[in-house]
């Protein structure tokens, strides 16, 4: 895509065929393995992607911040999952806001969480949902899921009455160190079987669990098995990255999020350009450097998207984006003026510096997005 | 300080003692060095400190983007110098912003860039203020000082009917390559001497220039001789961080920004704790892994400010932060609850995540400060 002459850069693109295409694809993934999709809406926090990540699903979604619950709940969606250990000072808010919908779901993993909830719970008079977040894996949050003391916690939760016990969730975060679409099946099975096993274990126990719930976009990219799996939580699909495409979630003509940018500096003498997009357009996470060392920031394309294989996005200080083009290529190609894309490494957090996203279809500008911000 | 038990976190604290104690210490450096202080607003991009950073200086304020260089034209600055190449695209909008004030500076350092610039003054019937950028030894953007085409650029700003030549301007970025104070005072000599050198060559073939501008916080936290220097640029000073504390450039007990987050997971068994603050609220910058390859994402500290050496931020997910705490040490001290603050690795990053920071004196909540975001 040419888009306008005079956008002022850095700005966000989000393609909308590409956004469309990544929605239908995982809506249709997700039915067709039997289970039910409750996307995650971080990555993009707008109430337009999140309409077309629930089309053909049931309309539950999965929220990373309080501040996500409350923006999604006044646009109408009533079933929403925050998927976080709630902080217990604010949990009250957290119920009060359930209060407003169908269900807000919270999840615990500690003994104090738990008490802390029944008091809030009691207090306002309401059962809260509550999912027991275990760990799959990945071993950072979520309870081991072989320990006594977690089937203690499930035990915990499922007898309160001031509880809504819903089942128990786990996120293989640890698929992001995978290298190929072989390594991610197999964090998929363990994320599957791991989860389920445990279900099924405080099941053999008495304990009633109805849902059973997992989710990266990783996993449910490469996953051919949900059997026991009540319900999916992806999210970064909606726009891939450039971490994605390397490890094999998607390919990088997938990817819906891009920074436009201008170069500011050219130095062909140097083999190096500056673009006006730095830290604060991109973010600065390191990528996918666990398969390619030399991933630098992101991957650079033609304003119409043809990939700039010779370009390297090397470094980034607050409001310039350093690009090294190598001995052998030429960068008079690039001079001052020039406009380039950037798909960025990580578009969870690269999305999350803009205030609005300029929306396209093929060279037309159809409409800019406002996401939420905040906590 | 122990603050208000109901802040939601993850929030921004500003310690207004410091950014009083680090801004008139500042101004009263550069003075006693003979220079006079531009200071750059891009770490903090409010009003309120800006007006701090200009007490005791003549008035004049450096800008990372032509949205700051609005947003502070609007709030009164009327002498301000946008700091990075300017994009052709976007040069009608910086001469048409400079109408409104005393002086918007811009940036030069191609032909290309001087001839659009060139083109938009005559249509704009203005004269442009224009800096020539100079490489410093930085080696990402500006001219070699030392090549034919610098002197030849440099007379064609000089030249020019329709700019209206201010001088040289140089940033010594790779003073954060720095390991101790030793090594900074090496970069400053080289950051003065290299652009006062330029000058005077420049000078002795007949051109004007009056401005040699340089800064940056390691180089004028350190620099004992500005001789030849009119103006220094320095900025990241009024918060300081975690960064500048391990280069030397600053004590970590000089950090002014730090961001309060909440203990959502503990895990004692695994010597683990995750906190409320992720990569959405500190940015991840990687920090000064060149002087401490264990650095993790910033320095914690308890709630009232005491640094917690035994916890390290090890990795960030987009809401979560992960900490760990070693084999040797007892995390059950932090329960789920517990309220940390963490000073991140890179102010000026951490910052633009927040749209309000709190405005803190000792344990008392004093206001709060709005930030600029955008292009």
């Amino acid at each position: 895509m040419n888009l306008p002459a005079d956008l002022g850069t850095p700005c966000a693109l989000v393609d909308l065929d590409a956004v469309e295409r990544n929605t239908l694809a995982m809506s249709e993934r997700v039915a067709r393995l039997g289970s039910r999709l409750r996307p995650h809406v971080k990555t993009h926090k707008t109430v337009e992607a999140a309409k077309l990540q629930v089309r053909g699903a049931f309309g539950g979604i999965t929220v990373s911040t309080l501040a996500e619950a409350r923006f999604f709940a006044q646009a109408g969606f009533r079933d929403i999952t925050y998927a976080v250990p709630i902080a217990p000072a604010r949990m009250r808010e957290a119920i009060e806001l359930g209060r407003s919908i169908d269900r807000l779901s919270l999840l615990v993993d500690s003994e104090l969480a738990l008490r802390a909830l029944q008091i809030c719970s009691a207090a306002q008079q309401v059962r809260t949902p509550v999912f027991l977040k275990v760990d799959c894996g990945n071993h950072r949050a979520g309870v081991d899921p072989t320990s006594l003391s977690a089937r203690k916690l499930a035990a915990g939760l499922a007898a309160s009455k001031h509880l809504d016990f819903r089942g128990v969730l786990a996120h293989a975060g640890h698929a992001y160190a995978c290298r190929d679409r072989d390594e991610i099946a197999r964090v998929a099975r363990e994320e599957r079987e791991v989860t389920v096993g445990f279900a099924k274990s405080l099941r053999a126990e008495g304990t009633r669990v109805d849902e059973v719930s997992i989710g990266s976009t990783p996993t449910l990219s490469v996953a051919d098995d949900l059997t026991g799996i009540t319900e999916v939580r992806p999210g970064n699909y909606v726009f891939f990255d450039a971490f994605q495409a390397a490890i094999g979630s998607c390919t990088l003509a997938d990817a819906a999020f891009s920074v436009l940018t201008t170069v500011v500096g050219s130095y062909p003498d140097r083999h190096r350009l500056v673009v006006d997009a730095g830290a604060l357009a991109l973010s600065k996470d390191p990528g996918p450097r666990h398969v390619d060392a030399d991933a630098g920031f992101g991957q650079l394309l033609s304003e119409p998207g043809e990939l700039q294989a010779g370009l390297r996005l090397t470094a980034l200080s607050q409001e310039h984006g350093h690009i090294e083009g190598g001995t052998g290529g030429d960068l008079s190609r690039f001079p001052v003026g020039t406009r380039l894309r950037v798909v960025a490494n990580h578009s969870c957090l690269t999305a999350a510096l803009f205030d609005r996203y300029l929306v396209v279809r093929g060279r037309e500008l159809v409409g800019s997005w406002r996401p939420l911000r905040g906590w």
